[in-house]
């Protein structure tokens, strides 16, 4: 019998280095994580291939998975859907795969909603002086924008409270040391597998 | 402010491998654990330091420190007293410290008593063909006793539900990084730490 992978989320405020982290723990050679496909109204860019970047639909086809309840969250973004198809995630459970999501907070919490057993994981910065510099330092934002999204952090580490675990994104390979260990930790626990060795003690 | 360490406690059926895989744990450079001195009556062996090795007691405080609920758990073996100082573990503790202590199932099951918040780990066989082979690998035994002991394991299996974590000891160093990792996602657990982030929301 195959033990059911786990859904992990990983989210934490704009700016706290999601991306950096997600991309760092899948240039790893021997992460066994399989990472979340999403699916989307926005048409292909060159090179990019139904199944593997995206799964491209059609609107009428993305609405009817809204309605349907198809989608763990969904978001409008630039006049474009996109959303976490629920069956695809499911399956990739069902065969033993772990599936990793990196999302906006409100999209995790609309996760959660759906799937309050997946694992929550909350980026945090190590300081909200630091969370300001690392905006200030990508060097787009006028002082207004930086402003606004330092008020929407605060916000955002307000609903920490939601997640399971709490990562601080000192240093990108710390992040990702971490979530290696919580994922690994998380296998152990032992709801997940004394039913596993009670068969053992029935059938030995 | 000081983050309170854990108490990290590893137990299992008897011959699964609990002191190769404290030793081996231990062993490691990078190892931030403190590994718990038991109190006990039995005199001192050349070279064993006082606070160090174990701290030795007179017969008489130890039984006042039973009564006066001084001790996490503790048990008679050959005459002599041995058990785990509540005193020395919170202070340990308090300073940050996560203390580890590696003991029987019985001792485990009155730690969990005297201390619930604690991370009980239990250290499983891959399979019961397999801690048979390794008890009788030691070749000390006859086989009324293995048999025997076979019995207690099975019993002490059932015991797991007392536990946070079941970890595999199909191999010492897999047990290790499992261990470790358990340790690390602890620490990252949001009830353990969000009260600092909130802290830091108010503060900055």
């Amino acid at each position: 019998m195959i033990e059911r992978g786990l859904l992990i989320v990983l989210s934490g405020p704009s700016g706290v280095g999601k991306g950096t982290v997600r991309k760092a723990l899948f240039e790893q050679e021997d992460i066994k994580l399989q990472y979340s496909i999403s699916a989307t109204t926005r048409k292909p860019r060159e090179g990019e291939v139904d199944g593997v970047d995206y799964f491209f639909k059609p609107r009428e086809e993305f609405e009817r998975m809204i309605e349907n309840k198809k989608l763990l969250e969904w978001a409008e973004y630039v006049g474009n859907y996109y959303g976490t198809p629920v069956d695809y995630v499911e399956q990739t459970l069902s065969e033993g795969k772990d599936v990793f999501l990196e999302i906006e907070v409100q999209g995790a919490l609309q996760v959660k909603e759906a799937f309050p057993e997946g694992l929550f994981i909350f980026l945090a910065p190590p300081s909200l002086s630091e969370l300001k510099s690392r905006i200030v330092n990508r060097g787009t934002e006028t002082e207004d924008l930086i402003n606004n999204r330092m008020r929407v952090a605060k916000e955002e580490i307000e609903l920490m409270d939601a997640y399971d675990y709490v990562v601080e994104n000192d240093k990108v390979e710390n992040a990702c040391a971490r979530i290696r260990a919580i994922v690994t930790a998380e296998h152990c626990r032992r709801d997940r597998i004394s039913a596993r060795y009670k068969r053992m003690l029935e059938v030995e």
